[in-house]
């Protein structure tokens, strides 16, 4: 490392994930003892894409961890988008289900959106529906996306100041980049959104004291796109545990820097879990 | 003017709203003869606020030149926000009215966002649901906000490129900064928030290709935080009929400039109504 550059510390998502899950099962363990109920998280999985699988059932096992309960609906690949709404429509009605996650992204024939839409709002624990995102984005009572609201925790865990700074998010997905940038905006950032369309990126990622990468390109950001100084989140997950930061060179620049794996991941999850009993909470709360 | 400073062109928003109307009108007007029936905008006044008054009456003149009729519920200043709500619930479920507006702000005790989510999103024509705002955001089926709408078409009638162009928005309201940039950003636009907390807002406005103002403050943006070049979108509208640019220095710089008035106002209304008559076949179509 040369002189005078940053030397980045990692922001240890395992470990804050970690915190927050044990606060989840303390808060499900008193319903369960409060009101006699055991929040439930609703997994639905359509077809048997390898990676997908793996999630699900990463997501169940950490539930099962935290004293939450599962229960698991697959549907084959050729499910329809009418098959895959009623099912998210049953579970939505269903009182004994809290949240609902819909493992995605869903086979190409199918309507993600008309799928995410039939997820019903107070149950939408991974925050996919646009009833969550307009909540986020105008600071109405909601479910964050999992990942942004992952992001957020870690960023308030390792005390970043928001207000006034110049956040810049490199994506604009649905589920990621456009929520991420709507709850810094929310917390008083300067929201800058790029993607592949945008002229002169590292231009523009140079001027970010806060830099999430949600790309979905391997390594796309390296240390010449970084500020020295800035606080940078990899929010990337490539096939083979590769975030769309290149890590060697962005933390040589950065003040702060999550690692792939060990960064926004365990967060993503944790948060999911923490909003499932929230949700399981409320609902028992309003009977 | 300087030499080598652009000669900006106004953006003639009253022409470019009147081209709308009348196609709004001719489509009213065929849809009168195909099907019977006369689209109608319930316009919803709370209070007597003289401003809110002329834009209500405003808006039902215009509906009456389309051949778009129009039903107008005033409510007292003191109206609670559960009378308010029962009010625009009862027009989303009357089958002669095809759109909604709600004239805000309403007085300060009511809760404007339980409101405006009364109004059934296939007759939210003037965008303020947050299910209009995240189709906006998604690309997915729905009706924009009536003025960032109206800006959008503006810059479309002026060919203005926006794909990899730098937009920045001054101003982050749940119905005009918020939602004008999440539409630039569908069209390819890289898209900056800035807002009250933002460090050095004229490093950044300086960088745009296209500068939305829409922050509410009386000439707040001035020549010196103007690219030469920039198209300069003055969404203000503040008491006098003062815009939020100071518009002699702000067109010293810009290659296009929208005047106040005759600007984005017009382009408004012409968005009301064009929504309107869409609100109206689409439910005649459905039936």
């Amino acid at each position: 490392m040369s002189a005078g550059i940053p030397s980045a510390l990692l922001m240890d998502g395992t470990a804050v994930a970690r915190r927050i899950v044990e606060q989840a099962a303390a808060d499900a363990a008193a319903l369960k003892a409060q009101a006699g109920v055991t929040p439930c998280l609703a997994t639905v999985l359509v077809g048997s894409d390898p990676a997908s699988v793996t999630y699900v059932r990463m997501k169940q096992n950490r539930s099962a961890k935290a004293g939450i309960g599962s229960r698991h609906v697959e549907l084959p690949e050729t499910a329809t988008t009418a098959e895959l709404v009623a099912t998210l429509t049953g579970l939505s009605q269903d009182p004994e289900v809290h949240g609902i996650l819909l493992q995605h992204p869903v086979p190409p024939h199918i309507d993600e959106r008309a799928a995410f839409e039939a997820i019903a709002p107070e149950k939408d624990v991974d925050g996919v529906t646009m009833h969550s995102f307009a909540a986020m984005a105008f600071g109405e009572p909601g479910f964050a996306s999992a990942t942004p609201g992952g992001i957020l925790r870690l960023l308030d865990a390792y005390s970043v100041d928001l207000a006034g700074r110049h956040a810049v998010i490199v994506g604009r997905s649905p589920i990621l980049g456009k929520p991420v940038g709507m709850l810094l905006l929310a917390r008083d950032a300067t929201v800058t959104y790029c993607h592949s369309k945008t002229a002169d990126l590292a231009a523009l990622t140079r001027r970010a004291d806060i830099l999430v990468a949600a790309v979905g390109r391997p390594r796309f950001l390296t240390g010449d796109a970084v500020k020295a100084g800035a606080v940078v989140i990899d929010a990337g997950y490539n096939p083979g545990n590769v975030g769309d930061v290149d890590f060697p060179s962005a933390a040589e620049k950065a003040s702060l820097i999550t690692p792939v794996p060990g960064g926004v991941g365990p967060m993503t999850i944790a948060v999911l879990l923490e909003q499932t009993v929230a949700a399981a909470r409320w609902q028992v709360a309003r009977g």
